[in-house]
């Protein structure tokens, strides 16, 4: 039969960090959408409203007060999903049935005084802050928490039910699914490889080149060979870090940089506010800080759900809810795109 | 400290049938939600629209034109993720870069000629016409396949493009992730207890009565110990059954009668059509079918998205993608919800 071609030729393609499997067809992007459209997110977000809990001086859902801060403001989650002090659940008595204690601190951190900016739009300083502010925030609570996830939900599609530029930080007395899942993988890459995945895995991306979006001298960008969504990225340094505190000055401001590189593609590629779900993953911390941490490799998932248009997304559902995750372009195609894109703001071309 | 209660102290669960654990935040449901509102589902859908492609004599976008089918009616997918023929991706030269083979076939089922009907609004003769379709393809097409994926995408929300009451069936040459996933589960319990374990969880279940929201004779709902979606559902026969295909002609009346019970309940809930995907899992197929099969036990997944109202979803984002899919009502109350209300659908009341 025919030869085969990436662009044209359903295939599976496996992820070692998630040690699963994605469905490529690349030749569906061709179908028709009559589906749901996405509403765009607001263009008309006032800088300052006092009605907006996250902003400078404005009050919050427990009556406190916000300070007229200036750069990062981290205060703790008015609705917690963790709390430090819940009893312990009963023991099971019945193997089906299994509970287990789940204790921690949720928080939110303001990027920046103004509702209407975003990321991309900052200055590298006041992205250096946010990543400062991030680091930070991992120390503190990595010191006795041994999962510490840092993660923004941004835009409406995204559950994010407010405009204003800001991050959650939920640390947990317990590793989570995916922090499991990563240091199982990870641990198992370095034993039988002798190198940390994620190391081997952004110096092969470096060479090949085929799916990089970005890299500068510390970081690099790619759609990763197994990304679900169509234009997932990850973001990894080509240094070994095992975690967020541990990078260096230079490589603050390179990783502010090379976000805000990553971020402005993003924005351009539909004209749009880009609406996404990203996050750090580290080496475990807490218990975990004095244990051997070699097998991780520190990095940002960007999971953003747009396929075709600002307002035509991805769906997630019926056969990658119950069966697997399927793509209608190949990385390879993203990375392409992204890549091509201009490095100045689609909003700031004309200045 | 206080004594533990599920309903207002966080805590973990395990699934056993997926390896991995839920959060759950029942407290966290008192949040205000301003975030994205979903638009309801359309009221007016005409009975017959010859533009639909999925209407009896409409033309589909390959030229085709439907049959005037009475019952249900069964066509190749136009744009399939899948098909029989794709060659075969070249050798890895490199573990972190591996692709696999990927081969099947994709095909929508109509269950019924009109468009303005749902499956909780059809007699048990016509929804036991679909169960029926749906054991006929799981066996042709299992004949050769290793895995018959036969899933219903309801709703805008859940990617569904046409409100035509549908469902697709996209079998694999492959065991998609989530079949390997309970195939080592359910192999892993049945061989450390001695019994199916769905088999079990189901017995233990119609024991515990907390978390049953219909049953009858040969079948029972739960909200599962460990669901992570709001009302997310689990149908278990009582019997020990591997596949469709080999349920009785009894148990395939009783099987119309408890999904019309339990789809009516889901419409009454918040008196809006319900959206979500659902799909039905069994033992493999195609070479499989020789194998020993005794761990496997039937069973169908319902995954709704609606938290609220008919407005307002879960949006399982950020942490969830994260870090650990996190849930804000308890399964108990959920599932006292959902028994609580009428089974007489509330558009049939008046009559
Ligand atoms: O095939 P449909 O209904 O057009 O598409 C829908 O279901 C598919 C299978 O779950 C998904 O891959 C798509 O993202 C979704 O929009
Ligand atoms: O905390 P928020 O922003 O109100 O809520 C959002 O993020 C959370 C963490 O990812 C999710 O659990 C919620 O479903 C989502 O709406």
């Amino acid at each position: 039969s025919s030869r085969f071609r990436a662009s044209e030729h359903q295939h599976a393609r496996y992820n070692p960090l998630r040690d699963d499997w994605v469905l490529v067809s690349a030749h569906r992007v061709k179908r028709p959408w009559q589906g749901q459209l996405e509403k765009p997110p607001p263009e008309d977000v006032p800088r300052w409203d006092p009605k907006n809990p996250l902003c400078p001086g404005a009050t919050r859902a427990n009556g406190e007060v916000n300070p007229q801060y200036e750069g990062t403001f981290v205060f703790p989650n008015d609705f917690p999903a963790l709390q430090p002090d819940a009893p312990e659940p009963d023991d099971s008595d019945h193997p089906l049935f299994r509970a287990a204690p789940a204790r921690g601190v949720c928080k939110v951190m303001c990027f920046h005084p103004w509702s209407d900016l975003t990321l991309p739009l900052m200055s590298l300083a006041e992205i250096r802050t946010v990543i400062d502010a991030w680091a930070e925030l991992a120390t503190d609570l990595g010191a006795s928490y041994p999962w510490v996830q840092i993660f923004e939900n941004k835009g409406a599609m995204m559950g994010c039910s407010n405009p204003h530029p800001h991050c959650q930080v939920w640390a947990s007395s317990f590793l989570p699914n995916e922090a499991r899942l990563e240091d199982r993988t990870q641990r198992e890459h370095l034993s039988q490889h002798g190198v940390p995945m994620l190391l081997e895995y952004a110096e092969q991306e470096a060479r090949r080149k085929e799916r990089l979006v970005v890299e500068n001298a510390d970081w690099l960008v790619v759609v990763p060979y197994w990304a679900t969504w169509p234009y997932q990225t990850l973001l990894l340094p080509r240094r070994h870090v095992c975690r967020l505190q541990d990078l260096r000055e230079s490589e603050r401001d390179s990783l502010a940089s090379i976000m805000k590189r990553l971020l402005i593609k993003y924005d351009n590629l539909f004209e749009v506010s880009f609406p996404y779900s990203m996050g750090w993953h580290g080496a475990p911390t807490g218990p975990h800080l004095e244990e051997d941490c070699r097998h991780w490799q520190l990095h940002a998932h960007y999971y953003p759900p747009l396929l075709r248009s600002a307002t035509v997304r991805k769906f997630m559902v019926g056969y990658e809810m119950l069966a697997q995750a399927q793509r209608d372009l190949t990385p390879e195609q993203a990375a392409e795109r992204l890549r091509s894109l201009p490095e100045v703001h689609y909003k700031e071309g004309d200045k």
